[in-house]
């Protein structure tokens, strides 16, 4: 258990632990950032100076003087670099490009993947991405990665099982194929980590703060950030609350277990119960198909939202569920802060944050000590791109930070 | 995101981070230290002379030579101070005496905590404790603390709910009154948690692996390591695993809410279902009264061990639940690891181990790309001791990666 953290004192991981610095610190000395860093006042002028050739920190004046001299002020310089973030639904197609502070600068939603090959959808994101920079002016050299977020799990290299509607993405490289097709380094990761990291980079909590956030597309994945990064397990696929026993015993999941979340709780699982009363599936034209999941299950969420008193039942239903597994996550790991994202959550969000407050103000069993925070994260239907372009940003800033799959495939 | 730990120049936290790479390193030169930590070799130098006046590090031969000098190695002194652990249950009280190393050199069991006051209980654990340190030659001043495990949440300053079978430890500051006997400062943590900590601190498991102890007493406690430290959240209370809901809408719990894991597989919950035939009810001698909980259910145990078919199947039953709950958090955790712990795996953890097993085999999510080991952690009476030892120690050797409940109460 090393608990000072080595920083060999030229490599490329001390240059971007020193970037992150000037980043979190908003301004900072060279002498401020030699005391947090541990390294030498000659190490961190070396640095600086290669960081202010590269235009990624700017001198923006004078601090106080101290001792007879005055210490210029070192800033990140946002505009130097940007990242692009792209989140894959079954639905639409979100992209999101920000800069180096990660604020968002541009912004681009289009057809989902729905049936279509893996391959054709990475060649019409390469093309809609460059369309977008030409658009932001910006030149691909200035462009320091693409993050993409994805829904399922990493089951081994290059395979990406991204529990989508089709299979075929079960076995495709989406890393291989749009870095080779960019010619710029691709990272993923889930989109309930990307969500969970876009809101920690973003600086939406205390640094030290546990979260957790909770996103809902065609299934349910949960972000975890805990003691200041984002949780990744043994093989970077943390978060995975559908197949969590909310029913012992209950309906046969097709994970093999039973009573998962997402089988009592889930889109297919609430399009069903719609579908059970055939008034209601006549007047939300319900298809009751798998291709058309989202189409269902978008009708009955906007219909619960108007105030249909059946999609309201199904919906707060599924609430319920969703809350009781909140809160066993909640006592599991003594959360304050729960955050709700993903497009699941777009149209009827309001009753699952209901639901989560109602059983976690009542039954959380440290609700004598502090309150549970439940947030719906607006927009939430950006929350997974923003993210993805934080993790594409945070490749470049704290690569010592990095773990697991969120690895960067550089192009061929 | 400061991503650099930084450390004052001559800070007690400073000391003791130097102090733990030197326990963490097994043999280190005083060059080495100073990489390691980022300090300059005049600190080190300084600090290393303060150890070794202390006794706490000694000299211990010469590494090879580099540039013409050799270098003197520095070893940790595991003589020079110890800690005490104390683990309080219903049914018996722990103590261990660990060495700086962490090595347990002492060890002793008495009567359990029962219906007896607190600060009774108090008055004798600070005889036992005299006891045991004078039958081991081992001065109070060479003593650095002592931890103290025990069930249930931290409600509050000073006020410990330790869910014990009287109510009376509600509303008692053990630490205080420990603390004040004894003359030395108490640091206390949940059972499950103290578990994981001795786990991690005896170096059980490489660093980084992230992994959870489930603690089995009268309820059930989660003490999870990730990220190399123990988790803490909000207001330290992790782990309350017990009130994981397994079975919506199920049977009422006493924390309010249904379906819990405590409710439905806890021991209580074994003892009622033996208590329904009345032939085992005559057999075990079995009372049924809460005052007799831990009696109840070592019979049970004892005789599922033995291989008696109905106590077999209540115990089953209970590991069935446990394994359901175990497969939610190896899912939402992506753990490879898993401990079982506590005086309720004592006699019949086997069938703990091998339901947990089956079900993470069979079911877990990353099941295709890494095993979850499953381990009966012997002897699992003492593990909760043993981590509170740790957790003493910890205070001494790295009160920098202190947090949240952990907090020494010095005596007045």
């Amino acid at each position: 258990m090393t608990t000072v953290r080595r920083l060999g004192p030229s490599s490329q991981n001390t240059r971007s632990a020193v970037l992150d610095l000037v980043r979190s610190s908003g301004t900072v000395s060279r002498i401020e950032l030699a005391e947090m860093s541990g390294l030498t006042p000659t190490s961190i002028t070396r640095i600086v100076k290669s960081l202010i050739e590269d235009r990624l920190v700017v001198e923006t004046g004078y601090g106080d003087a101290t001792g007879g001299k005055r210490r210029s002020l070192l800033e990140l310089n946002p505009d130097a670099r940007y990242a692009v973030g792209v989140s894959l639904d079954d639905a639409r197609l979100t992209y999101v490009v920000a800069d180096l502070g990660g604020r968002v600068i541009g912004h681009h939603v289009s057809t989902g993947i729905g049936q279509t090959a893996p391959s054709a959808v990475v060649a019409r994101i390469a093309d809609e991405l460059e369309a977008l920079l030409a658009e932001l002016a910006i030149p691909t050299a200035d462009v320091v990665g693409v993050g993409v977020a994805g829904a399922g799990l990493d089951l081994g290299a290059g395979a990406e099982r991204m529990s989508l509607t089709t299979d075929d993405w079960d076995s495709f490289a989406v890393q291989e194929a749009l870095g080779s097709r960019m010619g710029l380094p691709v990272v993923r990761d889930n989109d309930a980590a990307c969500a969970a990291l876009g809101q920690f980079w973003a600086g939406r909590m205390s640094a030290g703060d546990d979260f957790a956030t909770l996103y809902m597309s065609n299934g349910f994945g949960l972000g975890l950030v805990t003691g200041g990064a984002v949780a990744r397990g043994a093989s970077s696929n943390v978060g995975e609350i559908g197949h969590m026993v909310v029913e012992f015993e209950g309906r046969q999941c097709w994970c093999g277990s039973r009573g998962c979340l997402e089988m009592v709780a889930g889109p297919r699982a609430m399009v069903a119960e719609a579908m059970a009363d055939p008034a209601l599936r006549l007047e939300l034209e319900l298809s009751g198909d798998d291709g058309h999941l989202r189409h269902d299950f978008d009708a009955i969420a906007r219909a619960a939202a108007r105030g249909d008193e059946r999609c309201a039942a199904v919906v707060t239903r599924s609430a319920r569920y969703v809350a009781a597994a909140m809160l066993s996550v909640v006592n599991l790991l003594d959360l304050g802060r729960v955050y709700l994202a993903g497009p699941g959550f777009a149209d009827a969000g309001d009753i699952y944050v209901r639901e989560i407050e109602e059983q976690s103000s009542r039954l959380a069993r440290t609700r004598s000590l502090h309150e549970v925070e439940v947030t719906l994260v607006d927009p939430g239907l950006d929350a997974a791109a923003v993210g993805a372009a934080s993790l594409a940003l945070q490749h470049v800033l704290t690569p010592h930070a990095r773990a697991g799959r969120a690895e960067a495939v550089l192009p061929a």
